[in-house]
């Protein structure tokens, strides 16, 4: 992509022959916009890119892999500006230019000296080409790496928009932790970017779930290295620009198919589900209460044995505490409606619900009858295999 | 207990060559008070209570297994409607006198006449001993009944507490519901009993969790004969009455017991939790916290395979969403300080901790370090032995 060079290496940091470490350049002009953990313990690099987000330009990304640098005190602060020294001295810029991702076992300190000596080869040898490398530097546990792309007519120019994430594939203990960065061509003020990428995460990256738990260093970054207005495209920078429509459009698709890719490889996941709760007082109430579905153990053990137990629905719908009329909740498996008016559907057939959970992607609906508001969420089913990854397995 | 009258039957609702339906009895005068599900999806059981703890008297308790009559529409309050004409018939008393409780299945009929034509059966076989008969006959499938027991002096005067719970033993699907009902001969004004089982059941019903779900069935019932007022104790009424303190004292400890007892037969448990969080910013903070340590699958599956990983209890306290200092926050597991001041304790050895963590109880306490409010709640490990009887049975 133009504007965007990468870079990856085995810096050793915790695994042995694979790459863990990569290194993103970005031209002079790149903007920068994200969405962090809300995480009361957050990790030093969270801190870094909270406090570097702000005059929203960027030169470089570093990101590893093995070590989250978490709760690791005073030491995890030097850490991090070492790393940005490092990465600014290799690709010749301010260290508040350079954003930093760290994802891996919490409490351990984390070596700077261990891979900021690669930084300056990483940079010499960045390609505009090498995302599945970076892709596969920053996955952790995951099964497999995890990249999306999207092209989208802005007025006449096109531009391109370019993501890596890694997921909640916590295969290894502490390994929870999603990232994602997201990269385009297109020319964007700083205040905007930051809009949009909110706006984007919003019903993407934050209305997905694997297990309920919150990794302590959660990052989504947006960098726009402005490349396309060579081509002629106008920055965008009024929020009125009716270009935006589109963008926005197609970063959404973009990120939800990275969220989506997260979510499929969740611990021990046998199922994708999607989760829409419709009729509710507000989105964020509609919202509360597909998570409260979402993230029932009972719901997702229920999806894991093929079960269309609808009642564990009724049961998370009521455990809330958002407005929910008992005796209107309608349920919905796919397009099999299992419940109407407060009790199961008469024309309900218990067979036809348990044909339709042999689904590998299962899709359920609650009309929760007080209002119009909807909202959608993902998540996996839960599986003996979770258990097994994060029980049984000893870090 | 003087006062109190039991008796249970076969009534076969669900289950065969089992007790599955318990009728007690209330001497005149007998007050009651309760704490029910906040389920928006409550059950038409609960619904009846909620109504009739108003006048705060009570003659009769029934309880069903097997079926929970919720969701169940306008069928499932006529069922509750002759549940209580039939009890109200055997007992000889008004049918608002008669409270009514029922778990089991989710969204399936009720029928009534299953099971009304026994209660008059019931009410002459009554007796002051049955209490494990009683016990035996609320559980679903828990693997043991739950019984308590207390004595305590008021003034001069002995009173009784006895309590009997079922719990969260969900080994079939639905079967997740909590019933606690406690009993006592000390008289007590309404007013003031209510009073004294909701502060009761805070630290006790209210701090447990097994796998974060809330039953649309939940239901806490005191039940106070004033039986000791022959024996010339005085009616407990007035809140500043000095004999209260050793009251709810006695009444706390039997509720933690039963609560105790639930989580301990919690589905698939291996291991027995006390979290406590310190140095939050107030009560509500706190167990906010502790609840987020104790319902996180990262740390519920840690503690099933033995693995003292700390870093999942910083991760669950950055998740609340409370105010908690990174820097200040301290863990211990027991006696084992893990973490001080926001690093790992240098003093910490992890081959201490992989010992402690092969205890049948385990306590773990962590200090959040920005003011002076604790809050303790109790939870089970989350164990492979919940996934199989929640997904891979089929109901």
């Amino acid at each position: 992509m133009p504007g965007v060079r990468l870079a990856a290496c085995e810096a050793g940091i915790r695994y042995a022959e694979r790459k863990d470490l990569m290194l993103a350049l970005f031209d002079p002009g790149t903007r920068v916009a994200g969405v962090l953990t809300r995480s009361k313990t957050a990790s030093a690099a969270v801190d870094w890119c909270r406090d570097k987000l702000r005059p929203g330009t960027a030169r470089a990304l570093v990101v590893n892999a093995g070590n989250a640098n978490a709760f690791t005190g005073m030491a995890g602060v030097h850490a991090v500006e070492e790393t940005a020294r490092a990465a600014a001295q290799a690709a010749g810029c301010a260290a508040h230019e350079v954003m930093i991702a760290s994802t891996g076992v919490i409490g351990e300190a984390l070596d700077p000296a261990s891979f900021t000596g690669r930084l300056g080869e990483l940079a010499e040898l960045a390609s505009p080409d090498a995302w599945e490398d970076a892709a596969r530097a920053i996955m952790t546990t995951d099964t497999f790496p995890k990249l999306a792309s999207r092209r989208v007519k802005l007025g006449e120019e096109e531009v391109v928009l370019n993501g890596i994430a890694k997921g909640a594939g916590m295969i290894a203990p502490d390994m929870a932790t999603m990232l994602a960065f997201c990269f385009t061509d297109a020319p964007i003020a700083a205040p905007l970017a930051h809009q949009l990428c909110v706006a984007a995460a919003e019903d993407t990256f934050n209305a997905i779930t694997v297990d309920s738990d919150t990794s302590t260093s959660d990052t989504v970054l947006l960098f726009a290295t402005g490349a396309a207005a060579s081509r002629g495209v106008a920055e965008l920078s009024d929020p009125a620009d009716e270009r935006i429509d589109q963008f926005v459009s197609a970063l959404e698709d973009l990120m939800r198919d990275l969220a989506h890719q997260i979510v499929k490889d969740g611990e021990g996941a046998s199922k994708f589900i999607s989760v829409t709760v419709e009729g509710a007082e507000s989105k964020e109430a509609a919202r509360r209460i597909a998570f409260a579905i979402a993230n029932s153990p009972l719901v997702k053990t229920a999806f894991a044995g093929e079960d269309p137990n609808w009642g564990r629905i009724v049961m998370a719908v009521g455990k809330s505490g958002e407005a929910a009329s008992r005796d209107r909740l309608a349920i919905w498996f796919g397009d099999i409606q299992v419940a109407r008016d407060g009790e199961a559907d008469p024309a309900y057939r218990e067979e036809n619900g348990a044909e339709y959970m042999k689904n590998r992607e299962l899709a359920v609906r609650a009309d929760v009858g007080v209002g119009d508001a909807s909202a959608t969420v993902w998540t996996c089913d839960l599986t003996s295999g979770y258990i097994a990854i994060n029980a049984d397995y000893r870090s």
